[in-house]
């Protein structure tokens, strides 16, 4: 495994790898490598010739106050397992080579950013869009990888993907969770014993609601208030949102016609999680 | 000479050729062809084994008032021209195309669209990077050929692929001028004869810069007013801009520091006019 820590280094190795017909498979992340980062990995090898994943904590998707300075950091962990999946390229630019002085354009994708964490992070879906275009143009890749459990800003880069026409197929991959049901995070690390208990409790809340989906419920105004309901009543938490909504446009949904994502975010302590999940009626 | 109408067919025409290691050069433009465009052509003709053309109006530039459903267009006599330039790909899509029903994702260029023509024309550039990023998507280019005309489009070019590590080399071509000065462009063809002759204040202003500039004045409190009082004076003319201005930022200067670029913009009748000039102090 390479490491490679320069734009212009990346774009020449992606370059040389199509010019020898390579097909390059593409995991962006933010390190603190998890089962979820692997499960990526481990997709984006098979499918694929060359496999590169990035690290970077990306300052432009964080707002004022929000947990860039503490983010949870283990450069070498992570390169033993990118090691390990079989990884060829593990990029790790630098904030100041990825927004060098005088840097000024931005990638904007108006109404799938609105809403949801949108609501909450603003800018956040900006910076997700426009690292994530750097970074295609820097590796170049023909399959992007990415985690369900970011759900928005999967359907974010969808639809970026869509209509720029960038030539890369974009992937979303299934939610790993934690034996008891906990959707993996790297911000999970931030959470106390007490803190992780009560997390559970947006799992509980989806996983009813999927159940009821699967019993024939199918009138969000059934099952929202249940679930937000179920999300507040957890000890430490304090809920964001919980919204039954289109899978691609992301607009919320009076009616689940056959499937519909019930997308919610908390704060458990001073940690914000999300989580969502596919509900499908029979 | 293959006409392509659409992006998908496009995208897979530069990838063939990219699979086979040739290389690409573009041009961008809305048609109505002239001797710029057609030098544009022939510079692009010579860097590359491939040569595209796009012919496109495209509609997000223009705001409204303009002359978007007025612009001249001649698609046959353009593919003529074209054909004989020795153009592979005459690439004309639709707006339909180009941004079908849910289009959502806009590039912004913040410093350098601002002053200038963006001010008088509030989101032009906005619809001029994301229409560049989207064809650069489609036509894969490795040379991207523009006129130095539109300065501030080259600026926001230029400053575009830069920022997003796009793989492709923007290069500006000197403006191509009418036997008596005049500054080629599609819009000419609406000026009446009167006009035509007001329209040379204009490069009569910018001549008289230029020359100032050589005899070593680098003031542009000398300059500029000089300018200003110029182009104010021809018949039929109302001013828009004259700004001295550092090559790349686009920022105005004081002093020209070895070199500096004088742009203006006016309105002759209804018509709105650019030009601009290189000045050097020795």
């Amino acid at each position: 495994m390479e490491i490679v820590d320069h734009p212009r280094e990346m774009q020449e190795v992606a370059l040389a790898w199509r010019q020898q017909h390579q097909t390059i498979s593409f995991v962006p992340t933010m390190g603190y490598f998890h089962e979820g980062h692997l499960s990526l990995m481990r997709y984006g090898r098979k499918q694929g010739d060359r496999l590169v994943v990035s690290l970077f904590v990306n300052p432009t998707q964080f707002g004022p106050g929000e947990d860039l300075d503490r983010y949870p950091r283990d450069p070498e962990r992570d390169a033993a397992l990118a090691r390990e999946v079989g990884v060829d390229v593990l990029y790790t630019p630098t904030a100041a080579q990825m927004y060098p002085e005088g840097y000024q354009t931005y990638v904007t994708v108006e109404e799938v950013s609105r809403g949801l964490c949108g609501a909450t992070r603003p800018g956040h879906f900006r910076g997700v869009a426009t690292v994530v275009l750097k970074l295609f143009n820097q590796v170049l890749p023909h399959l992007a990888v990415f985690g369900e459990k970011d759900y928005q800003q999967l359907a974010v880069i969808k639809r970026m993907v869509s209509d720029l026409d960038m030539p890369v197929e974009v992937v979303g991959r299934p939610i790993v969770r934690e034996a008891d049901g906990l959707a993996m995070s790297s911000r999970n690390t931030y959470l106390n014993p007490k803190e992780r208990r009560a997390a559970l409790g947006l799992f509980k809340a989806l996983t009813w609601a999927k159940d009821a989906a699967a019993s024939g419920e199918n009138q969000a105004d059934k099952i929202v208030p249940e679930v937000i309901q179920t999300i507040k009543s957890a000890p430490h938490t304090r809920l964001d949102y919980a919204v039954l909504v289109d899978p691609d446009t992301l607009q919320s949904v009076d009616t689940v016609q056959g499937s519909a994502r019930l997308a919610v975010a908390a704060w458990v302590g001073d940690t914000r999680l999300i989580d969502n999940m596919l509900l499908e009626v029979p």
